[in-house]
């Protein structure tokens, strides 16, 4: 029996109650197609804080190094607000994305045709959305160098630097230019061409790659224009091509179009090696522990593990089908639109995603 | 008899169509109010690279520095798009920006109950929204050196700085919690705290001066959920404070909840001196000189300049009242949804105004 070796992040706040639905939906389908999970559980964030004084600590990056794919939940609280950013939760992640070299992050936005009233967009608008934001993650201006502060004529000046060369620009172009192939073959790359000079590079480095797949039709839009036109009108979008900070901004902002990040995984990739696969929601600490957070975005993050990292489809489309079940079975979760619904908690939603497998 | 001076720029594409509409507005109240104004109209964008090679000519600078506000129509166009980008009709704008030292860009997003049906957004989000972005116009990443490329060990790099000084943080809060102070006494400062450094100096000093607003309820959010925010609930926003970049995505993703940008002005701002007056939207070569255009953010931006840098408030109070009248009135230019409504080309629609005033 194949046997993979999946390291465990659950994280803070609502992070422990929704990875445990997650496992034991794994489990099912793995005893359902005779495959094996081996779960080894690390700390990341603020519990890694709390107990290492650090929010990556060495064994984690490590058994995540040697893993078959880590499975995360989400991290953060304001309890660490005051501390230094690189002793905060968020630096955890940031590291354990760069530690593994995770340059691409994968985000689909699609509505789920139960939740369409959820979204703040009229249904007309957002009804065909089906679109994958492709994020360069391990560069830009999150990690670029020089950064820092220093005294200036005008008081303190802190600065930072966006940064991206050739090599980073053409590889995460080529994932989105395949992603595109494999989709409805439009590409759209987002950029400042107009005003930032290391978008310039991008923009010709994609048109350059572009010449290699001659059957994805590619265009440009500022990310200005990109956060309009997403609004306007979400549907023209397929694969979605960006930076970082970029990334970071605009896959947000698709996600929002469905009403409802509670549903939405997402996946961080290296060419090879194991992948990080996490919900686009946040920890929600403000709900911790009540048993009401929504594990749906969890379970379907399991199931593109399942899919994208462990290549076991026939695991990851039972997940996904159990929550369209789930979803057209009238039950919800507390943040999504209740009116004639059922109302779930997130235990009771676990149970009710099992008993749809 | 008291007389402005006031500098038109026409720019490119629909630019002077609109333009024509909206002095003629304006010469109507000057008439009517008693006041007169001496226009000076000068080249930037794409027709004075047309003219002089270069996208802002010394002589326009030196027209707008010694004017008393500066109404400009739009720039630019992808017929210079393989131009460097000092060359191209987007530095114009940057240059004239900087050169008039106009570091505070005053956008207010508010929705017309006669467009509503206009945003995708459903009604009952976007009624409401009545909000202000407060974007700095004169640094962070659009000004920030060092900038350019290098060889590397990667290939070709390419970097940007984003830079801010406390004096330059210090100066456009102060702006943003004056405005909040006028109006419903919120301010949301956005910035990327979690991970930039220029970020958490901006959120430090944003906080320091808010001691000197205590009656301003004041609160942050990282750029991304932002981003999210301004969809899923819109009408929590009054006042929005943010750096050039994150300025320049989200006043245009604001804008678009709107569902018309055609509607939108927009003044750039010192604290002495001339400000320049500008509709958010884009010059649209694509429709330009066929009568078709929407001259209404025009005009308002005229009634902004009026105003804000005239300080000729009834004069400004009667152009929002006749586009108020005319939408009302059930007339619309073609960007805006006809069913029902009586369409007009862009002259047409001047004249409408006109009849309203
Ligand atoms: C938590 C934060 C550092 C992170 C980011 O900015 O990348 C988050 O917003 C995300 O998008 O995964
Ligand atoms: C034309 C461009 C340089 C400009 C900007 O990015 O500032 C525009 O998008 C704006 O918002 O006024």
């Amino acid at each position: 029996m194949k046997t993979y070796n999946v390291v465990l992040l659950p994280g803070d706040g609502i992070g422990p109650e929704i990875m445990d639905v997650a496992t034991k939906t794994i489990d099912y389908v793995a005893q359902k197609y005779n495959f094996g999970i081996e779960y080894e559980q690390k700390l990341i964030g603020g519990s890694a804080i709390d107990k290492y004084n650090d929010p990556l600590p060495e064994e984690t990056l490590k058994a995540c190094k040697s893993s078959d794919a880590v499975l995360l939940s989400a991290i953060g609280s304001p309890k660490y607000d005051a501390l230094p950013r690189e002793k905060r939760p968020e630096s955890g992640l940031l590291n354990l994305r760069s530690g593994l070299g995770l340059f691409a992050n994968i985000r689909p936005v699609k509505v789920w045709p139960a939740l369409i009233s959820e979204s703040s967009l009229k249904q007309e608008i957002v009804q065909n959305v089906d679109l994958v934001v492709v994020r360069e993650l391990t560069g830009g201006i999150y990690f670029g160098q020089p950064k820092g502060r220093l005294q200036s004529e005008n008081g303190e000046r802190a600065f930072n630097t966006m940064t991206y060369s050739t090599m980073e620009i053409d590889r995460i172009a080529r994932v989105a230019f395949e992603l595109a192939t494999d989709r409805k073959k439009k590409l759209c790359s987002i950029d400042k061409a107009n005003v930032l000079d290391v978008s310039q590079l991008w923009r010709e480095r994609v048109i350059e790659l572009s010449y290699n797949f001659p059957k994805v039709e590619l265009n440009h839009l500022y990310v200005d224009n990109a956060a309009m036109q997403l609004i306007r009108q979400p549907d023209q979008f397929d694969v979605i091509l960006t930076g970082n900070l970029f990334g970071d901004i605009i896959s947000d902002e698709a996600a929002m179009l469905t009403g409802s990040i509670g549903m939405l995984p997402s996946a961080s990739l290296r060419l090879e090696g194991p992948g990080l696969f996490e919900p686009v929601h946040g920890s929600a600490p403000d709900i911790a522990n009540k048993d009401i957070a929504n594990p749906m975005a969890m379970v379907l993050s399991a199931a593109m593990m399942l899919r994208v990292g462990l290549k076991e489809n026939n695991a990851a489309d039972d997940l996904e089908n159990a929550i369209d079940k789930v979803l057209k079975d009238g039950y919800r979760t507390s943040d999504l639109m209740t009116n004639g619904k059922k109302v779930l908690g997130c235990r009771e939603m676990g149970e009710q995603i099992l008993m749809s497998l």
